[in-house]
């Protein structure tokens, strides 16, 4: 505090706002109807979601706001969220899974009682956590909320404050009325002592995630009714500045240039498709490594990891084959096989990676996606379906989540199995004349086959960019089919004895 | 490194680039002309700025780039800086001073062989910091870059990689040749066998601040040829692709409302106007708080601080006045005061904060802003002289800037000094009325006077957003000069004490 008591960054939420009945009663009703008019439209638009946080000191209406906004707006299109202690399912996924699958679809509010905020800042102040930690996992949130801004989701945060001196009088004021003595509790007492450490940390993580597209909203909580009607006036302003908007507001690129391919060679072309297995050798290190892979998802140290191995590749190039024969070797309980295909309605009503996530194993399973979220720079940035803007943010979301997943202790996998033009040729004249692979082989097979050099230039930015020190891309030879298997395996296998 | 001693990030650089002679004589000529024809118009227009790093591996190819680029474009037009260790004049500031005072401005070219990248990555490698120093220092260049590319600056990061093989190739090469061998020493062997080290922590440097905006362009640096056509071809097509563009990429904002004012209350309208000192209480404090400055800044332990004191507040206020009585007590080779008025032409042509950060006082040394950064949030968001979006994200880059100060020790103490709008007009009357003092008021004065709330709003956000526990704001009542003055002093020796 500074040297007059006061409160830096709350100082303006520390000055007795008050609104009389009056003034209340006479502009609630027109506030209300507006608000509900603003929610029909969002809810019958869908053109974005609301994302509402409601944070701040006890006792300064965080409760309250979350029934007002319930009371004053139609609750059927609103998900309400107390974010208390994380499940035994949650806690078994990184610590953001659990604000990802509450992430409301376009069209409804998200309202978190308890946020990506809430764990982060309460360490800090109980000790348990250095600043560092406290800096970075608030700058984990800036990225979160940029990702969420990019989709074009609202973002509201709210702080709801009590100077110290009002913290103390209600908890007094409460303890006196023999009818409210037992809302305090010992606890409340507690978390009191630590005021000081409170809004010093508070205060240093609003100042440093307080963004010009997801500001801090600090709301004095002493007077109901301010508290209500700043509440009510800034969801509505927010609502309808968006809902003017035509589309959400796409940041433009500088449009950087991409390294130019001033010689022929890439990554690609310098795999050796000639690699090849024996039919005898391939049968032999397939068992070999398929009892390996058994036996290391039985260990005991399995049951604190989980693995997921994701599969991009050619057209035709054999990523279903490997696939196989990798869950040929596990207890079904065990994996889940995810293959992406275009997204649902609800799945494009999220953020990009919200697909991805909801498929995120617990600890001790493990989870095979037939293609991924790499398709946003592979497919969707070939065929133009997204802005480049939006494939280019994917490559430090991807990272960022994946880096998340390691750190969680996944074993992430990532390969790519690579097959000649000629080749693909082939197999796709092989597939219309077989019976049962006809299904294998669409129309957009060939057109994307003509796409050869736009996809093998995205291939390779798209290693570039993302084969971490953390995530490494495994290139495969997969021109023929039993190395490339084999390979898989046997990478697999080194991955997961590595983590053990 | 993975299974197949790949380095991840850097896999692309590893192929064997290699452009052979006659590609290059045929190619080079045209690429020169083009390149100099891009600069012209550049130097012409002077819509923005290029910023190029030249970093990467011994040996790599950074220094031979650097000579290249000065070689085929116009080197009058180019600032080649060589940032080796820091001077004692750089070494007494903050560590990004340095790089700002080298910013080129627009129309420019700036070439950096040695960067804000080089200190963090080899602290990291030689042991001497944490992961989460790395962290924070790339954070810290992810928001650096973020403001040079909101300020219209094209960024180009250049990183000149060497696979170990080759690396250990080059400096037996060297060493076998009599004529080269001397340019072998020690140290390159003790930087080689920190090969691996080093490049696990670029390797997780360059994913971090690959940005769409700013990414890196790692190059295989064995080639002369390829190494050369590589970058002569992405600065050119850098170049082309932002001269196209009419301005500078503007973001767009999602509009977030900002607090509604339901009650009258504000930051201002609740200070205590009506404070006063009597003459002769006013004169004994003078006389002791200049005394008790005087005494502090003799002190030892002042060598190793400094003194950042802005002064803001309503036109007429008495910020000259204030100013005075703090300068009178001090030596005048300490201090500097700093009047901000409108930028000179070179200002302008730099990022928003340089003319700020030219100023900031060695070790030992005060300085006095009359008027500050802070005039973006004020007078040019309130006359509309920047775009919203710019002075919405001048708060984050302030609190950066001045977290930045206060990490070097320096004491950074801000003032907005608050008269009532009555007092206003009496002081502008009795200055066209007094000869000496008519300077001082202008037609702007008044024009500034009939938007008295839109000013009283702005400087009651700047305060919520900008008065951090590490660095305050103190608003000063001073309708009566004394009092005002006294204030002034003696935050100004407190949070001096509290420094030493």
């Amino acid at each position: 505090m500074s040297e007059e008591g006061k409160s830096q960054m709350f100082e303006s939420a520390e000055l007795g706002h008050r609104v009389d009945k009056t003034t209340y009663d006479q502009e609630l009703p027109a506030l209300r109807e507006a608000l509900l008019d603003a929610q029909y439209e969002l809810v019958e638009k869908r053109g974005f979601q609301v994302v509402i946080i409601m944070s701040g000191v006890d006792g300064g209406g965080r409760r309250e706001s979350v029934r007002l906004l319930n009371e004053w707006l139609d609750a059927r299109h609103i998900d309400t969220h107390g974010m208390g202690e994380p499940s035994d399912e949650e806690r078994d996924r990184p610590p953001m899974w659990r604000f990802w699958r509450a992430l409301p679809p376009r069209g409804r509010m998200g309202i978190f009682q308890g946020s990506w905020y809430s764990r982060a800042i309460l360490d800090r102040v109980y000790g348990q956590t250095k600043n560092a930690d406290l800096e970075e996992a608030m700058e984990r949130n800036i990225r979160f909320e940029e990702m969420l801004s990019d989709e074009g989701a609202v973002i509201l945060k709210f702080w709801f404050h009590l100077s110290r001196k009002n913290q103390e009088k209600r908890l007094k004021n409460l303890e006196k009325d023999p009818l409210t003595r037992w809302r305090v509790t010992e606890r409340d007492w507690r978390h009191f002592k630590l005021y000081d450490k409170f809004y010093k940390t508070a205060s240093q993580a609003l100042r440093m995630t307080s963004t010009a597209n997801a500001p801090w909203y600090i709301i004095e909580g002493t007077d109901e009714r301010y508290r209500g009607l700043t509440l009510g006036k800034i969801v509505l302003d927010a609502l309808r500045k968006r809902l003017e908007m035509a589309a959400p507001p796409a940041r433009p690129l500088v449009n950087m240039p991409s390294l130019p391919g001033v010689d022929n060679r890439n990554l690609l072309r310098n795999l050796d498709l000639g690699r090849t297995l024996a039919k005898k050798t391939y049968e032999q290190k397939l068992e070999e490594y398929q009892g390996r892979l058994a036996l290391l998802t039985r260990e005991a140290g399995f049951r604190d990891i989980s693995v997921v191995a994701v599969f991009e590749g050619n057209d035709a190039a054999g990523k279903g084959g490997a696939i196989r024969r990798i869950i040929s070797a596990l207890d079904a309980r065990m994996y889940q096989i995810i293959p992406i295909a275009a997204p649902t309605d609800e799945e494009r009503a999220h953020p990009y990676l919200w697909r991805f996530w909801r498929h995120i194993p617990r600890r001790g399973r493990l989870a095979v996606f037939d293609r991924s979220w790499y398709g946003r720079v592979l497919v969707e940035r070939v065929e133009g379906y997204c802005a480049e803007y939006d494939w280019m943010r994917a490559y430090n979301e991807i990272n960022d989540f994946e880096a998340q997943l390691v750190e969680h202790r996944i074993v992430l996998a990532k390969f790519w199995l690579s097959i000649s033009k000629q080749e693909q040729l082939a197999r796709f004249q092989a597939r219309e004349q077989t019976g049962f692979k006809h299904y294998k082989i669409t129309e957009e097979d060939w057109r994307n086959r003509d796409k050869w050099e736009d996809y093998e230039r995205a291939v390779c930015d798209m290693v570039d960019r993302t084969s971490t020190e953390i995530a490494p891309w495994t290139l495969v030879e997969a021109e023929d089919k039993n190395y490339a298997r084999i390979k898989v395996l046997r990478t697999l296998c080194e991955r997961i004895e590595a983590a053990l």
